[in-house]
């Protein structure tokens, strides 16, 4: 069987068991000790020499970062549903996981990290940048349920965790009615699983 | 045909002008004139309301994130080659992608970014990152000639531009020897192109 080498409270983790939860795809979750640094353990910088989590194993495969894991479920296991084959409908979907990757992960992800993790980083900075996305995100879902192909894909899935943990970077939603909408929609996919600190 | 809206300067846009040549596909570039801020004029707001370049547009299809367009023009013009379509070598492929899109970014690009352009960022943050994911490439690479698959990939197009522009943020190559022959290694595939700041 799968195995994600998980922490509960990241929001990354959390991305990779939703999608495993829609897929409907069993995986055996291994939590990782973080208050003890266990990512930064021998054994477990062999598995990612960045010592981060997620990792995903399937058998002789280990994968490191959550979105090219969301990239290997869905391929693997979701048909052309979640992402998919044709170049330019999967590079659509794919332009989502790259803003995750990029402008959310500096906004509201960054925001959390500060406040909730004590990260010192600039704070000023990542609610801006928040700001920014989400007024793009708002405008994008104005007309549309999805961020994408007028369906849930995986654009949606990598968007939307540090999203919806925006207030726990002291960022409100109320600006961003549409955002809201969308997170709603998510919460309501068949096998829809949740997280601390997302209701 | 494709139009690439287009900076000389940034290793984003170069990175898709160089898989576009490697690929040997045709392709209109189009100048947009950061100078005056043309990447935030209406007009260009309309194909990326980030205001960011570079665009990709093939007919219907607009792309506005780099790695997202070398997905694309991997996955429609380069067969199996550049990015495999089984799912977990497309993913281990990927997980580059999203390297390149947050610790190379974070660490060499953005140390770029203040040294090059005077943007006003935590220096010593980017010159910290920049020395923990060299420091993982070089050994990454003392024992294998590309990043993954033992090919050249759009994993090495990817990671590629901000390495070996690093000297321009003041990040020395010296203690990466592995790197260094990597850079040599994507200089000599046929069809490479340079830009400036790379010789």
């Amino acid at each position: 069987m799968m195995k994600l080498y998980n922490v509960e409270v990241s929001g990354n983790c959390y991305k990779v068991r939703l999608l495993l939860s829609l897929l409907n795809v069993d995986c055996e979750i291994v939590p990782i000790d973080i208050a003890n640094r266990e990512q930064k353990s021998p054994s477990y910088l062999k598995r990612n020499p960045l010592g981060e989590i997620p990792v995903l194993e399937d058998g002789e495969l280990t994968l490191r970062d959550s979105q090219a894991i969301l990239v290997y479920l869905a391929r693997k296991y979701g048909g052309d549903t979640w992402l998919p084959s044709k170049p330019s409908e999967m590079a659509l979907v794919m332009q989502w996981l790259f803003t995750a990757c990029n402008e959310i992960a500096r906004g509201p992800m960054d925001a959390r990290f500060h406040y909730k993790f004590k990260q010192n980083l600039d704070i000023e900075k990542a609610h801006e940048k928040s700001k920014s996305i989400l007024t793009m995100i708002n405008l994008r879902l104005a007309n549309r349920d999805w961020l994408e192909l007028n369906r849930a894909t995986i654009a949606d899935i990598a968007c939307f965790p540090y999203i919806a943990l925006a207030h726990e970077g002291k960022i409100s939603l109320d600006p961003y009615p549409h955002v809201q909408k969308w997170i709603t929609n998510i919460k309501e996919l068949p096998n829809f699983i949740s997280m601390p600190g997302l209701e």
